[in-house]
């Protein structure tokens, strides 16, 4: 058993909000499905910023946060829980799903659709009137205490006929549409996070925002805020900008070499002349 | 173990009629099946409110109610029961289809075509003149208990060649189908479950009818009610009709720009001029 | 474990004849097969009696019966046996058709197509002049007790490239067809499991015949004697015969509001005029 | 455990000679494969008495014979051994190959292409020069005794791209390819298996050739000398003679009603005016 | 357990150089491969011979030699070694490759793109500069004994998309190409391993040379030397040389009736007049 | 259990820094990467130097190197750690990657694509901001201690739509491309690694060179650095240059016989005259 110093309870509320700045009215909506034990289902690509506002809002709401990043082989028992054997018996121990029901917390299921279907649908009378979570190897159904929310995210550039949320599980939710920050917003998240001066971070959003144009020309998927912010660590590290822009956002977005070059063009024409302020 | 005051068991009857309005002979035919011992298959969409009225007619016939969410890793043993390890002996577990059978429960099957084939088949001998459960493990067959019923859902749109229900099980049931409640009703319904007034309970159904009529015009599924009462709930919540229609009822259903403007224009119709009453 | 007086043992052999009314050679040909100790394969839609003539089989021949319904997750272990933990050691537990070969009761494998070849290619040792049964766990090989007999069921309509019978399977079984009873015989077996009166059985009957002709007409399956029973068992318990035959024939046969409307149709036609008498 | 005395050990040989008349020089084949310690590959359809062959050969080579029913779910440990636990420790149980092995038995391993490839491919040692079995979970291997001979059948017409021997593995083995025994013989096994009298016997022989040069027309599968034999039993228990072609031939062969009164129409042809002699 | 005098250690070296009669330059290529421990692969048809050669290698080399036939369920768990129960205790039980890593021995896998992939990418640290095996579930990494050499064997003729060695792989590994044996070489063989004349012998090499100039029309593989040795072994057995041939060649090599009358031809040209000398 | 003095401990940090001889900026976009608590994804083809690469950056920044080959059935469990049976006991043994994160190592993941992407997702909350790895079973997570550092390699030219990285993974990462070194490096790499003159390592290299640019015609892959070292230690050991690059460079290549002439070819073009210097 490792050393329990070692180990952060995945329960602890955060003690500052962490950093996260509203695009619309996100925050309102989130905390109306909260008042109203309304589940919340938020929609939108990698990275931009979906795991931080619900970082955010459990602070806001006062709830410990719980999270879980699906997966393929996630069973319901990995969420549930399940029997271990200790001392010749076996002992029930709960999952990450039956501790926030159990303690009011906020549970948040990241890239739900990655799960297999008979994850989602053991959600089902979690997510409607009933609040309640049905555990088969016990032959209990538990209520969910009342600060329980369960927060699922998915992004629908990765729907397809295989993995996609059923309609029974989409319409028990509260969604919640996500898309990259404005411009001004972009920046200040880029300064904040990195500690690179304006200039730069002004030069890559507007970078970025060049590459969000180009959609569909062979890229599978554009800039996110994220890679902005790795650029400008890596600058700040004491790479030159060119650097940073191929090791962040280049050589991440694509293996082709045709799309590298164009992408290479637009470096040159959106960092050219930039110094590292 | 957790704490057993944190737990309802499973087959608690309702003490008090869950909330249901009839909309036909669906309560007279659940009768009929229930004194005649035979079982029962509800077909429709989802959100109709198949999971309350199986509430409602457990509560009627005075029977305690076992709610199984089926998904394509339920296993028969998961029905049935297993044996554990306790105290370095196998100690078998009854699953919640045994203990409806032993206790004369009303054991209902959510979305029982998600469960594999398997666990369909082990349902025959219950669902014909046998009403017996074999229970391949302890070499034993069940008499199912007088009030015994089973119960199982389905959602015909939902159909493929994957998955279906085999006619073999589907000729063992009395079927009763489902829809959307009538306008009066469910704008009871809505203002019933949200608090809501009865104008903003009118206009949010009218939507629902409006977005109803446009089946096929890309939408996989229509707005339930289920998903009314989520906006009405919002709106109660403090947004503003707009914003919990957008958070409830059109996000939920689409992912495609196109699709959500004409759905948005269709809000602006019905709810435009609604103050919250 | 269950209290023994929950539980009827699956050997039990029948103290009454079960109610079955033969319609050709059928009874003939089972007792010539058991008497030289050849398997049976009785092949028919689902619905037509094979279970309740296994049953009154067993009964004429003196033998206990045990039914095991097959489906695709069947191991040949949960056949033969496995071995279990039992205070530290692990037991040997015959499965159903290791208690069959040493009992010498005739041992009924329902919808036999539905295991997997590994459960079909088991029996082969037991279908031929061997009658025995290697288990290759306890490294010991059967022999048939002399009652012993293996009766397997498939339903020819469901057969399919993936699913079917293997040739050296069939070949080792004696088949006997089974269809839908001659009309008189099919209403006789109507009144007496629904105790519903003679016009009215007369009327089930002749509807399932018209339902029986339309066989392609988008129905995958037409109406079996079972559904005429439940109906009129339905009758019995107080709806009148439209909504009993809505309940118990039209909404288990289709999903398919077109077909429906036509099964209605002959619901009119047959059903018209008739009181519950 | 079972009662001792109600097992036939596997390894048992044969007292007295089994059945079989020979068609060709297979039995000088097979013993000049035995004594130069080759392994024996048996091809040719279901019911042509592979089976009983292998039975006569052990008894003349005065060897144990271990028969294997080979499935998709066989696996290595299964054939050769596998650990269980007995009182706390785990304890080696030797596999039907490994005892073979190790006592100098003939081992059958029948249908042997069902098997996963992984079965085949472990017996390679012991089908080359090296005559050895490594058991790897033992981390040893077994030199094999002096008189084992591995023996596997196979049926041609059921070969396929996804089932099939791999060349690596029939290049190890001496083939000898079965068909049906001549009329003559075929009617002698008829009578001998049966205790029908000659005429009856020859009939059945010449409506089975009969329906042999049919192969093509609609038959999966022609019918075997054990179809023969069954109908011949079948007539024995009082059937008449069509109606035991019907359960014994004509209903295991096919489905098809067609197929099945083309099939009728030879019965006629060929059973007329036959009595029961 | 079984008696240990029942048992030859895998690794035991042979005392006698096994006979392997060189064709080209492969004994220099594995010997330098050897003493620069770079690991080995072997390319070619079945039953030519690459078994032979890795036991004399290991001779040679005077390393132990351990044999791993591969299949499609091979884990990694099998090679590296396992946790077994013993007294209750978890005890760890090295695998063959760990065994060969530790005590410098040759670890042969044959067949190895039979296993799967993942026990291919284990080797990749075995096979480079690192020559270690990480131990993931001990939480260690082996460095290999120094005498330790990877030798793995594949035929390309089997090559498919599914079924594939990796090119990561491929390059870790000196290849050496193996072909049937030249005329006189491989009559030499076929005389010493069957104790046939020399005059039979060169006339089942010349047909077996006829037989692989058919290649393509309608044979999957063509006559190894193994074939040739087991046809002259039933003849030292006292068959005909054309029941020989029959039994040990054509039937092996095919299910055709086509193929196999061509066949049936080559041997009449070939072995006419031979008689048994 | 191995004695210990048998292992190297996987963890142990290099006490010399190995050999890698740098080709662009990749060092300093490491250390820069390093630095910011970035992930890091090494894409490139095989045998170009990725491994050596971590190796020498886990020497520069001190840390200690765990290197897990990733593979089809790589679970999450055997990177992160499960519970093993001790003394009727289960207790937690850590996997290598919660090692890594516990003791500040890099934790190098070769071919992640290999992976099933449930063991890419479990990266993610330790490839971004959090540095956390939650680890469900324990119902805890840890945050990674300060000189942790995650490195991926991939081979762009494996990319298939089944396996590839997800851009949620893609983009959590900071990305180095890699190729084969210039021709001085590389001629400097093969005369160091395998102790050749520098005419033969140069002959090798521009032969390489020359194999590099048929690309396409009927290569997968083309010839790494590695081939060419493996060619120089097999002519150290006594080989000639031909037998050299036949074993090393042309067998590992390819099994096509055209190919593989016109590799024959360019060997004679590019080694001919050489002597072993």
């Amino acid at each position: 058993m490792p050393p329990p110093n070692a180990a952060i309870d995945i329960s602890s509320p955060a003690t500052e909000r962490p950093f996260y700045h509203a695009v619309g009215n996100e925050e309102r909506v989130f905390a109306a499905a909260f008042r109203q034990q309304l589940p919340v289902l938020l929609k939108g690509p990698t990275g931009c910023g979906k795991t931080r506002f619900v970082e955010a809002m459990a602070h806001e709401m006062g709830r410990p946060l719980i999270t879980v990043a699906c997966h393929d082989d996630l069973t319901t028992a990995d969420l549930v829980g399940r029997f271990l054997l200790r001392g010749g018996e076996t002992e029930w121990v709960d999952g990450p799903l039956t501790r926030a029901v159990r303690e009011g917390a906020i549970c948040y299921l990241d890239e739900v659709v990655e799960a297999r279907q008979d994850t989602t649908v053991v959600l089902h009378p979690l997510a409607d009137h009933r609040r309640t979570l049905p555990i088969e190897r016990l032959g209990e159904t538990l209520s969910a205490a009342a600060g329980f929310c369960l927060v699922v995210s998915y992004n629908p550039g990765y729907q397809s006929v295989l993995k996609d949320l059923k309609d029974s599980t989409r319409q028990r939710m509260v969604a919640i549409q996500f898309d990259y920050p404005h411009q001004d917003v972009e920046r200040m998240i880029v300064q904040r996070e990195s500690g690179i001066g304006p200039h730069v971070a002004e030069d890559l959003v507007r970078l970025a925002q060049a590459i969000r144009r180009l959609d569909g020309a062979g890229l599978r998927e554009v800039s996110s805020t994220r890679v902005l912010i790795a650029a400008a660590r890596l600058a700040q590290a004491g790479l030159s900008l060119r650097e940073a822009a191929e090791a962040a956002i280049i050589a991440p977005l694509t293996d082709d070499h045709a799309v590298g070059a164009s992408l290479r063009q637009l470096v040159d024409v959106y960092l050219a002349g930039q110094r590292h302020d």
